[in-house]
């Protein structure tokens, strides 16, 4: 049922290519008031740590999206374009990751020092993140002013942005570091507030970029993607687990860390008492004995294979939904969303 | 040349009745998503402790600038929906603010201690300042969606808030607290930045509320505030230093955490060889010690009289610029800008 595979590798590196591009321009704003060497230099460290090392899988498939809608490669000034939009969702995400680290005292991101962690930088990176947020803002006033979706472009960038710090409010929350009480976590809400609105980013961006204005086109999309971003994000929990570092690029923290992510849920709900207490004295501490503990327990009542079955069954329900989309003449298409699954199913199945 | 002085506290009193308003709605719209107890209010705990108890100068600036240029009191509806106004305002004033506490490592802020020193919160305010920010956007969209100038509106927001993370950068690149180096500090650019953009959106808000559409009018306002704003930025770094904190709800730290503030920067201009180098050797020390030997130089230069002086010229520089809008007939009046000096001239004069 998927279309042919994209080049992913020719993908990634003509979107990078735009990527000097997005941070001169970015600069030369700031050069244009006069600031400091020492400020724009700043700026372009901030840019250069935080942005080209990442996975970038949103900017791309918005790009991608665009050119399945389109039914042919983006060229020239359109590719540009569509790519600056991309860069303008990869910067969102930057903002996220980046205030997200801190909260999290996460140690590495993307294989690197997470940028808190940079000698000099520390608190400064709160302010850091924050300029990533408000860089997007420019690029899109640079760029789709004058489009006639451009009010459409902002609210979609600040609904997902709302909706993303609620998820990692609910997050934080429900897993402070301090204070572990395995009874307040659920699996519910925050799965979707936490990736699955995100997820609808790039395909609605590259839907108003296309032209599309029906609401109802809008509705569906929205309606395919909200299991799709779901399972992303239980993906996400799991490969903290589950994923070898050198592969995934972080170090996983979720279970000192005391999150309250799929995988815990997962366990709770099948754990004999015996093993209920070893997670309630084992979970959330600093400890990579108590980690190890906790990961024979995960490992006893089986949470691979129980991933292995929901990732199953949510690729059945997506496609479900996806066929639902007429296969010729409409103006959505099926491939829009096999082609996004795709590029994350590749991961673990 | 001052209009009637407006009723201070009757002012602030029908502002702080919207209040409730907004919390509910914003409260509401997560309640409507399912959200649970704890995180409804911890959503409301961030609102209720980092917004009522603010100066409220900028809100209330709006709603009094619009009842200016309508030339009568807003009543009503009305007056509700240019308060949400103010309030969006103050939303944004109070990420940065709560943002900026934890970077500077401040204490205390409008009397109390600083939102990421209450018991239990740290560094989860990082995620609650952006929360701040984001909810100016849910009460945009909900109460000026259909508005011709809602776009302008978003921008106006997006604008201010870019050039004041530029503006607190400036300020953590140029004064970091580990390495002091006072021949970086300088005095210009940042002073624009920090605060006289921000000093802009009020007014600006408030011009497209009244209907104002000229982009001359808009430039004419910006052209008469910027310098305003200049004047707000250095009366606060002044106060830092000088105003008792049982006045000003906050312990002044500019001193011990080595900010390129205006006061320093004077005194840097006018020290003996033997002043600069007590100053080199005592500024941004963790020490009261320190900090008060500091305060002895700056005694010593008469960093105040140059304050008073720098305030009177101000003063004057401003009122010449007022002056260049027409008494009578115009879109803009002149009791605009002198309503907005006298809400902050009060404080020293």
């Amino acid at each position: 049922m998927l279309g042919p595979r994209p080049d992913v590798a020719y993908n990634k590196k003509r979107f990078l290519q735009v990527f000097p591009l997005v941070v001169e321009e970015l600069l030369d704003a700031l050069k244009a008031e006069s600031m400091s060497e020492e400020i724009v230099e700043w700026y372009r460290r901030n840019l250069e740590y935080n942005l080209p090392g990442a996975k970038l899988n949103w900017g791309i498939s918005l790009v991608d999206t665009v050119e399945i809608l389109r039914g042919k490669l983006l060229e020239g000034e359109e590719y540009r374009k569509a790519a600056i939009l991309g860069w303008s969702i990869e910067l969102l995400q930057a903002y996220f990751l980046v205030a997200d680290d801190i909260m999290d005292a996460s140690i590495t991101r993307h294989g690197q020092p997470c940028w808190y962690h940079v000698e000099g930088v520390n608190n400064i990176a709160i302010n850091d993140a924050c300029m990533l947020e408000s860089a997007l803002y420019r690029l899109l006033k640079r760029h789709f002013r004058k489009e006639s979706y451009y009010t459409d472009l902002l609210e979609l960038f600040l609904d997902s942005t709302y909706r993303t710090e609620i998820g990692q409010l609910i997050d934080l929350v429900t897993g402070p570091k301090d204070r572990v009480d395995l009874s307040k976590f659920s699996i519910e809400r925050h799965l979707v507030y936490k990736t699955a609105y995100f997820s609808y980013l790039p395909v609605a961006l590259a839907m108003h970029f296309h032209g599309i204005t029906n609401p109802e086109q809008f509705a569906l999309a929205q309606k395919i993607i909200i299991p799709l971003g779901e399972y992303f994000q239980v993906q996400d929990d799991y490969l903290d687990c589950y994923a070898p570092p050198e592969e995934r690029g972080k170090i996983g923290t979720d279970i000192i860390e005391n999150k309250n992510t799929w995988v815990v849920n997962v366990a709770l709900q099948h754990v004999t008492p015996a093993q209920r207490k070893i997670l309630d004295e084992n979970y959330g501490r600093k400890d990579s004995e108590c980690e190890r503990r906790v990961k024979e327990v995960f490992a006893a009542v089986d949470v691979e294979g129980k991933y292995k079955a929901f990732e199953q069954a949510a690729y059945e329900r997506i496609m479900g939904l996806v066929r639902t989309i007429p296969a010729e003449g409409g103006e959505l298409k099926q491939e829009v969303f096999t082609a996004y699954l795709s590029k994350f199913f590749r991961y673990t199945m």
